[in-house]
């Protein structure tokens, strides 16, 4: 199946390096919750960050909310015809089952992401719909055997979304960075076998997402 | 120039009918302003909004949120090639300055929209940004004086963004619903000029709008 896989994505829980700083100790208490089941948030937690490594590429969990829902608002998600994969910065790979509904209200996504994050799995009665693994993102990778891997970068060769599209079969991954700014690290590109830039302008991950999936159900639909 | 109404938008503050409503003073209180202050959100007030009329189609903050950003993320956007406005089902107005950048961060646009409904303009340093005005939905697309008006709606003729697109020039007025569930109520039907269903699924607001805009992308830049 077409997988989509937001890559380096900005979601995690506070790392315990930070988990006393007083933006996070203010925020976890304020949620009633331990600071490190919380989710890492530049909004609330930009002072604790400057200790992190490679923060501007982390704490942006609205992003991967946003990346999310388009992804799963889309008629190709909707019909089965699509898989979507978080990995995040941290080494983490997220499944969601078909049809998962996520909330579009994003105090009920952040919870839900909490959820996760603490018991590795979101249950509806006793039906799994999306579960967290510890692993690399080649393993991940590997795991869904694609026949291509195609990541969408500005540093990649020149394209649109139209001319993408054109590539993909049903077996294809797609790969979109789930991060504010910045480019693929080697850990991702080394298992990315071509890569384009569908936009002259650097265009945010949703966008990314909506247009590639958008020409991809043109012509699998 | 080309014009996106999101119309009937599910954006207010709580009315004065609910604001003694236990969930919504103790929102209020955990915010720290007053009950007439903040945003009507089906996530915090569903009990208090049964006693609301059309309360199906209100209290989405949410979806506004996404619509909005959808919009303002588009290279149309960027390019000053696209106004964008909000007109609300309490008949409010919302203008957009050119190039403002609103926040990803939920949490961040929500003080924003309770700073504009309180004070009916943003400001950043002498710069107005965004201005909220009391306006019907027919006088707010008079005052556009667009060449023809747009709707886009499961109920309107069987077509597709693409097709949509190649009746939009650089003076048409796009509107999209930015409510949960329903169609366009008489008062704004009345001013569409054609209305189009560019989807046999029904497609959130944020999709239609990702799609429409994206396909007047590739005839106007």
């Amino acid at each position: 199946m077409l997988s989509l896989v937001i890559a380096e994505a900005a979601l995690e829980t506070v790392p315990k390096s930070i988990a006393k700083h007083p933006s996070v100790v203010k925020q976890a208490s304020k949620i009633g919750k331990p600071a490190g089941e919380i989710l890492l948030d530049r909004s609330y937690h930009h002072g604790a960050m400057l200790k992190l490594k490679d923060a501007w590429k982390r704490g942006r969990p609205d992003l991967v909310h946003f990346a999310l829902l388009e992804a799963t608002s889309t008629p190709l998600y909707h019909k089965n015809m699509l898989k979507v994969y978080v990995h995040t910065t941290a080494n983490k790979a997220i499944f969601l089952n078909e049809n998962v509904r996520l909330p579009k209200s994003y105090f009920r996504f952040e919870g839900l992401m909490e959820e996760l994050f603490k018991n590795r799995k979101v249950r509806s009665n006793s039906d799994l719909l999306i579960e967290l693994k510890d692993m690399e993102f080649c393993d991940l990778i590997n795991k869904l055997t694609p026949t291509k891997v195609i990541g969408l970068s500005r540093t990649g060769a020149k394209s649109s979304a139209e001319e993408v599209a054109k590539m993909v079969n049903s077996d294809t991954a797609i790969v979109v960075g789930g991060f504010p700014r910045g480019h693929f690290s080697n850990n991702v590109s080394s298992k990315i076998n071509y890569t384009y830039s569908i936009s002259d302008l650097a265009l945010e991950a949703h966008v990314v997402i909506a247009r590639i999936l958008y020409e991809c159900e043109k012509i699998l639909v």
